[in-house]
């Protein structure tokens, strides 16, 4: 019964987790998978299925601030990268994320906006070459 | 002349920290003035004449992006508190305010979202204060 | 169903909290109930009832992980002192506490020390004056 | 006339990116212009034309600082290593940027120190190897 | 024999310490007397004995470097305070320690420098008032 | 005499290094002599001279912490890397490890858990690739 309801959690997470982070979340999960599966599960649970499905905001204002925090932190890169494709899958247009980082120059100096959008810049690009294939 | 452009750079600035920050913004501007008028006008010019005016983004979503990210670092906790009060006047309610720490527990860790909230409860009950005088 | 489950898990949690953090620990989970109370219930569920009942490392080494971690962050001293209160709790003697934070400064400078041990004396003291009233 | 009056502040601080950062900064600045140049105006407006030309500090101090607290942070390699070559152009010596580096060791960590020195390591050799083309 | 040499590193960074942070920083090590006299010993014998002994930069630009990197990492108001008053001490002017900070805003944010002016007005106000007992 | 002295706690700690950090940190110190020599003998005399030889808790629980510290700040990835070697050898198994980072992410969120797992699985990787050749 426990491992019922607790595939309920999961089940909930990992659609979201889908919705919002696409591939590249999956591709996240699945190499944590021989290393640390515990904390692939602990992601999909709580952080997409406890907290992005909470009806309080929506997920575009989610992603801003999940990539504001990234931005600003400096320290994470590759999630970075994963949540600017989940900004553009949630409606957030390319500029919005760049004027995000610009804004978090003034907030956590030019730096940590620089880097981002070096960050944004390789995302659109495979982007770009994923679609022109 | 540079004189007349620099104060309509200025203006247009103070007019939207005004708009955003209000009381608590202007007082910060003012406790600058002995020590560094200079930072003050900076701010002014820079953050708000020439970044919060920006097209690009929304008030709404400016505010959720400094709000997170303040969270995030967990250093500016007098910043996150005239933000908090900002994001009040530009449209978040006290409920998507506390959702967004909240997101945040999962990008930088709980200690980080206990503390955003805990400056989130003295900003709120000071308004409570002062609404009931 | 899902709600027994659910507190299956959370009483598991609170549990756990009781026994690492103390009244302490228990205060901070009050304080959210009017603001935040979801950010209490993942803090018991997912901290406590997740994270820190797996079997793979004692208390004791979780502490001494939590302890060094707060110190080098230098960002979260109000959870700091509830941490140098559950090292206590969970077999760390207060010599031992220095000496993680006095190793800290290696790796994340004197400031970060220091701030730590102040927090310290401040729960230390707090413990002694509670053991002679 | 406003135009004019942006563009002395512009061209004043474009002439003083030139002077302190050198090519590696005028690069900075062009890789910006397709995704987000106004970024890179604002680097240009106000980080080197309203703050790098303030009397009140020389050049040489203001390296010094700029280079302490990107080794301190941690989170900026790409633009440590620009100023590095700044601190270079400027006036200090290769010797008086390390030794900025030991210094901070003290106050943010041995590692802060190490990651700093190797991208000092990198630039040093970089030069090397051009001044022996 | 190994006791005299360690008194003889020691001295010189007892002397090196109370010449660069006066009262404040004797206050600072007499404080961990009782709870980390070592954490003392090591701060005095490698930090002041070691380090700011070494002919490779002066006094003021190490206290530039210091005051720069606590006032970007924002998470040592206390021994930045203790920082300012040893830079004023080694020959920088208000002023400049004031330009260092606005230097700050444009690699570690607003916030950063806003906190750091904050902290050099209570030092400021402290001296003035000290002065005119 | 200061020499034979001073050898002394460098031995010590150089034997320390080797015991605690292998190879891994014997190459950190010896990619130091070109540029920061000075730097290398600090922390071989400081860190593992002074801190690590200190009787007052185990080379276990030291590496806990570092480990904890280094994952928690997320700007250390080499240092992490060589930090999981040094937990290795001093007892912590493969699972522990990765236990500590599991428990970061509720102090530091889970970008900063993934990035030293990352970093893990490549110490790991490079375990058994030089074991099966």
């Amino acid at each position: 019964m426990v491992i019922t309801i607790s595939d309920e959690r999961f089940d909930r997470g990992w659609e979201k987790l889908k919705e919002i982070d696409g591939e590249a979340g999956q591709r996240v999960m699945e190499s944590l998978q021989d290393i640390a599966p515990d904390l692939a599960r602990y992601i999909i649970e709580f952080a997409f299925g406890d907290i992005y499905t909470r009806p309080g905001l929506d997920l575009r204002s989610r992603e801003i601030a999940v990539i504001a925090a990234l931005t600003a932190l400096g320290t994470a890169r590759p999630q970075l990268m994963v949540h600017i494709g989940a900004g553009l899958r949630v409606g957030l247009s390319r500029e919005e994320i760049i004027e995000i980082m610009i804004q978090m120059s003034a907030y956590a100096g030019f730096p940590a906006a620089l880097n981002a959008i070096d960050a944004a810049a390789e995302v659109f690009a495979a982007e770009d070459g994923a679609s022109t294939e």
